[in-house]
């Protein structure tokens, strides 16, 4: 048995999410189809996040254990040819360790959520963006973010469907600048929980178009309750960007 | 009668193309046919560069005359109402002076042309970029490309169904940059031929894969001759940038 550490792009558009469902086309269902058609085995894939319907992977992390001796190469060449034409692209494969577990070893996961601030609909980036119309302060979302980093009881950003044993957690990072008409919120911690980054993001719009004031987002953050939430992002701006280990 | 000048964004993968054709669907017929369901009026829509079948555009000129009384703002809004759910919009309208003609006034046109060099499929920037599995050197392809910078007769780079006057264009800067796995080639002149940034794009692919030398794309300038040509690029990857008009 060989475990395999396999980084995973991904347009999360077509798919109801990373994880099988019952009821439609999933990421993970995807690739487990492609492992199994190449080695003929039952597989489970593990990853390090589970996406919702509509979000988009930059460099999701999974494993995977095979018997049939395989390359790594051969691996992920052979899943892309399965793939194919779903938007889905094993970047790279690797041997890992037997103890390796893309989601209860990782360490650190970091998203990336793109605002487009304009009025005209979106051409190049529909599904990729949410277009807000309304003019937003990425300086005032900036300076509002910084009240969420650390360790808090996140209770408000959290999802009914959250399986998290505990609401708290530590938000290491959550950054707000503006490129253009494009603003880009990056968030790290060592986890997350479900909804939290679209839930984030979502009460920071309404700082950055003058509906909320920091105080707002305090207390928000203080209720520790999800009817204090003001507004969930969508899917489409979300991205996956990376997972992250102990050095081996 | 007011002249209007649009700046359109548009994925050019459902399109056979900017200009109009008997035979499917155009980036032209669709906006026009926005205009006229709006306007009422027969209309006829200029634009600074005719793009081929799957080439985007990140901001495209054209220009229009409306006899109606209407708002740049209504216009804009209104085309995108029509348009959608077509990856096409106008990111702004304004009015235009008279003589003002999107093609015939425009003294500068730029492009942009991405490479995905790696081995992995394209899931997130699929019809986005040309995919090169070989590893590329980018300095060299930088290198050679300024052997195309200047005036010269470009020949060699120019479809067989070309309709300018001379060969002989000025190429302002084709400049190669690496950023990560993506390569980004960027093109400015006052007009380009009809598939020359394609065809310079597809000979320093050459060059990057040690195929070619500099010598080798210098011969196939002098060599003035379309079957001197090393390769076409793909549509994919190439973007209209901006259309350059002198000071009003």
């Amino acid at each position: 048995m060989t475990r395999f550490r396999l980084t995973v792009e991904y347009d999360g558009r077509p798919f109801m999410g990373w994880q099988r469902q019952a009821h439609g086309p999933s990421v993970q269902q995807a690739i487990e189809e492609a492992v199994q058609a190449i080695t003929h085995e039952e597989v489970t894939l593990h990853a390090a996040g589970r996406t919702d319907a509509g979000v988009h992977a930059l460099a999701m992390t999974a494993h995977v254990d095979v018997e049939r001796p395989i390359t790594p190469f051969r691996l992920a060449d052979g899943i892309n040819a399965k793939l194919r034409p779903l938007p889905v692209a094993i970047l790279s494969a690797e041997i890992a360790a037997e103890d390796f577990h893309a989601r209860f070893s990782c360490i650190g996961r970091r998203y990336l959520y793109r605002i487009s601030n304009r009025r005209a609909p979106l051409a190049l980036d529909a599904g990729r963006a949410w277009r807000v119309p309304v003019p937003l302060d990425a300086e005032a979302m900036d300076e509002a973010a910084q009240l969420l980093v650390g360790r808090h009881d996140f209770t408000t950003f959290r999802s009914a469907h959250c399986q998290a044993e505990s609401p708290v957690k530590t938000l290491d990072r959550l950054a707000v600048r503006r490129i253009g008409d494009m603003i880009e919120i990056a968030a790290a911690a060592r986890s997350f929980l479900h909804h939290q980054v679209r839930s984030m993001v979502g009460c920071l719009e309404l700082v950055g178009r003058g509906k909320w004031t920091k105080a707002d987002l305090k207390a928000a953050l203080d209720a520790r309750d999800r009817a204090a939430l003001g507004f969930n992002a969508p899917p489409d701006g979300l991205f996956f960007v990376a997972a992250l280990y102990p050095a081996p």
